[in-house]
């Protein structure tokens, strides 16, 4: 029997996931807003046989509210433009064939048709590759942009994307599969029972429908998440082909997936249903002295100040700038989020004795991803390890900077999976669920 | 002094303005929803040298309401589904070089910053050929889909639409032209106070901003609109670029036009800030008689129904079935619509002595656009006259199906106008607004 096969995000943190990766000499530091960057990824990315092609949003600068409140030291950050994903990704399905094209798009400050229109555009436009990450906004910058003065609370924005998810994907079943007709001698264009009205009356929404396309290629989009607490985790299992997540370490990333997969059976799912896939960021080279050098001149181009606050960022804004940054990390307060990324950095300094500035440098580049330095052999093996221990059932690939590094994972790690028989040699099929491997979901009202 | 140019649009009313063109026996009847045809009219189009392709767009099935309330004759009709457009030309920008791409998106049920995130997108994406048709909706059947019981009325829309251009171009404006530094050496990725906060706070939106992308390549992309009330006219003066109408007429053409430009130096602007196209529907062959046994034969596909229903939607939903179809025109209800298209109407089957179901096939056939049989010396007659007359500054071609109808147009027509010296024979810019002789609008920050 052939072995499993690890999935492969190529997850566009643009212009580099590592908050001083647009300095390092090899980056190109308008990868955020230069389509043609863009393009160029899309094309490496498909032919490295990646499964999707993955992207954030915000729609605000991310940082904003620091910066409307005179934080000049904002202006070190690159992350704060980016084109808008869903867009991007419309203008990459033109020049690929294969690869998933997969974005986020927040449940928190849109419109449900808006959003079910927009991917099964998508999904059309690329023959069955569209994927939507569903998120509830994270980001107080979001609220100003939207005419709100406070973000909604936690429990009010899963509440909302739970409901968002029943209309737009009651939306995407508007259309029975053969409702379009073409009859140019009857004069039917359509089979008038085959369309179907929502009618959806919620707490939030208010839709009838039907949504103006016939039903995707895919029959829907992908449906991807993010979410690691409760809620957000009840959600996925009821509503997700695919999550998205931050582990650090196989016994928690197994917890998590164990946690996640035994959920399924209470909406009728099964664990083949749900793939998930924790970030992981690389640093690649042929030898791990040579890897480790790499990672150091990386670390050295993020301004100190950079890192204190992403580090304060976890910490309820604590001032961390009176601590002596080649001190042990301060004692820092509690906070209330759901699972603690601040806990993690702080488990982390104690075990390998890491400074304030080592901690904060690795928790700005990291943004809460897992970072491996290493070989292509000994990340192959990580890789191998994690998928063995039913810890991932694959990784999203997230660079620090870009082209290079994300070249550089393409051309040397994933020929030595392949190698090992775990990654795919040709695309299975032509749609990003066939790549998958997972089901078309039934229309609900086919008969 | 080399003579004034006309202005041409694409308009892609997909899979084909004529009711019935989809029955044609060369149409493509998918056009609306395959993106392989949109590909292909694209590049069409660009061959032929268009100044830009444009969308319409509706939020919603559009005859939805009347299909809810059990109308099946409905489907007979193609013009219900279609791609988001602004998705559509982000696919069409990778394989175009020069055309611009412009869609509609309504200010009735969209938030402004997503609005201008998508249009500055997509600017970036084409290098500098972006255009947003800025519209009002006018159809019940969107306001059922974004919670409303009833569409809001004619000034509440307008009122909010002149809000939402504010923030839109405000937020357009939100970083110089040479905001962002990307200085590795120093860790400045941009100059901090080159970056601004919009800080909108008005009776329909609040928006702090800024947007999250820079500046454009066009500056801010190209604004059309099309409205011909009053207040619609007033807009337009203040805030467009471009002006599509309806316009049957020289001479009623003429007054619009001189009625639009008359109202532009109100708000500082001249009469070369804004162009006007009209809509026009070519109907072409070589000979006279054969262009008429053209229109003959696709008007002979419109089924009677779908003529009459047309017709009545003119008329407050007279029921005309109660009257023979080959006798007069029947006396019709006074309506409160602005420049009503059924005094058009009227006054059009008076004046041919048309009888129910011919004037009816042709208020269903143009959709109140002006529909030119002929061959290609009369069809560049009459837009060499309207250019001449001050009647238009160019039109926006509207096929009866795709794609045979537009290359007949493209490859007939334009070499006519061409010779004539009204057209061009080579792009003269790169950006949209360099194509359409409009000067780049300044920020409105910039020292």
């Amino acid at each position: 029997m052939a072995k499993r096969q690890l999935r492969l995000g190529a997850f566009f943190s643009l212009p580099g996931n590592h908050l001083g990766g647009w300095r390092h000499p090899d980056a190109s530091p308008d990868a955020n807003t230069n389509f043609n960057r863009y393009l160029e990824l899309a094309r490496i990315a498909e032919r490295g046989l990646y499964d999707t092609i993955f992207f954030r949003d915000t729609a605000a600068v991310a940082g904003a509210d620091a910066m409307f409140a005179g934080d000049r030291s904002r202006s070190r950050l690159a992350r704060i433009v980016m084109l808008e994903p869903v867009m991007a990704l419309a203008g990459m399905a033109s020049v690929t064939k294969n690869i998933g094209l997969i974005a986020t798009a927040t449940t928190t400050y849109n419109e449900p048709y808006h959003v079910a229109r927009r991917f099964a555009t998508l999904d059309h436009m690329s023959d069955g590759r569209a994927g939507w990450n569903l998120v509830t906004s994270q980001f107080e910058d979001e609220a100003a942009n939207f005419g709100l003065d406070k973000h909604p609370d936690h429990a009010d924005r899963y509440a909302r994307a739970g409901e968002f998810f029943d209309v737009v994907a009651g939306l995407w079943d508007s259309w029975e599969e053969d409702a379009f007709l073409y009859d140019k001698a009857a004069g039917e264009y359509f089979d008038f029972d085959k369309m179907h009205f929502l009618n959806h009356k919620g707490p939030h929404f208010s839709v009838r429908g039907p949504l103006n396309l016939p039903r995707t290629p895919q029959g829907r989009p992908i449906v991807a998440q993010a979410g690691s607490s409760g809620p957000g985790m009840d959600l996925a299992a009821r509503t997700a082909d695919l999550v998205f997540t931050a582990q650090i370490e196989i016994p928690e990333a197994q917890a998590f997936y164990r946690d996640l997969k035994a959920r399924l059976h209470r909406f009728g799912r099964g664990p083949g249903d749900l793939l998930v896939l924790p970030g992981l960021t690389p640093v690649v080279a042929p030898t791990m002295a040579e890897a480790r050098e790499k990672h150091e001149q990386l670390q050295e181009l993020m301004p100190d100040e950079v890192a204190l606050s992403s580090l304060a960022r976890l910490s309820g804004g604590l001032d961390l700038t009176q601590f002596p940054l080649d001190g042990p990390l301060p004692p820092l307060p509690p906070t209330n989020s759901g699972k603690s990324r601040q806990q993690l950095a702080i488990d982390l300094a104690r075990k390998h004795s890491m400074t304030l500035r080592q901690i904060a440098r690795h928790v700005a580049s990291a943004a809460g991803h897992r970072v491996i330095v290493g070989t292509p052999t000994s990340i192959a093996d990580e890789m191998q390890a994690w998928l063995e221990a039913d810890a991932a059932d694959g990784f999203n690939v997230i660079c620090n900077h870009y082209p290079v590094p994300f070249v550089e994972f393409t051309e040397m790690v994933i020929p030595e999976l392949q190698r090992r028989g775990i990654f795919r040699t040709a695309y299975e099929g032509t749609t990003l669920r066939e790549n998958l491997g997972l089901a078309t979901p039934r229309n609900r009202y086919a008969a």
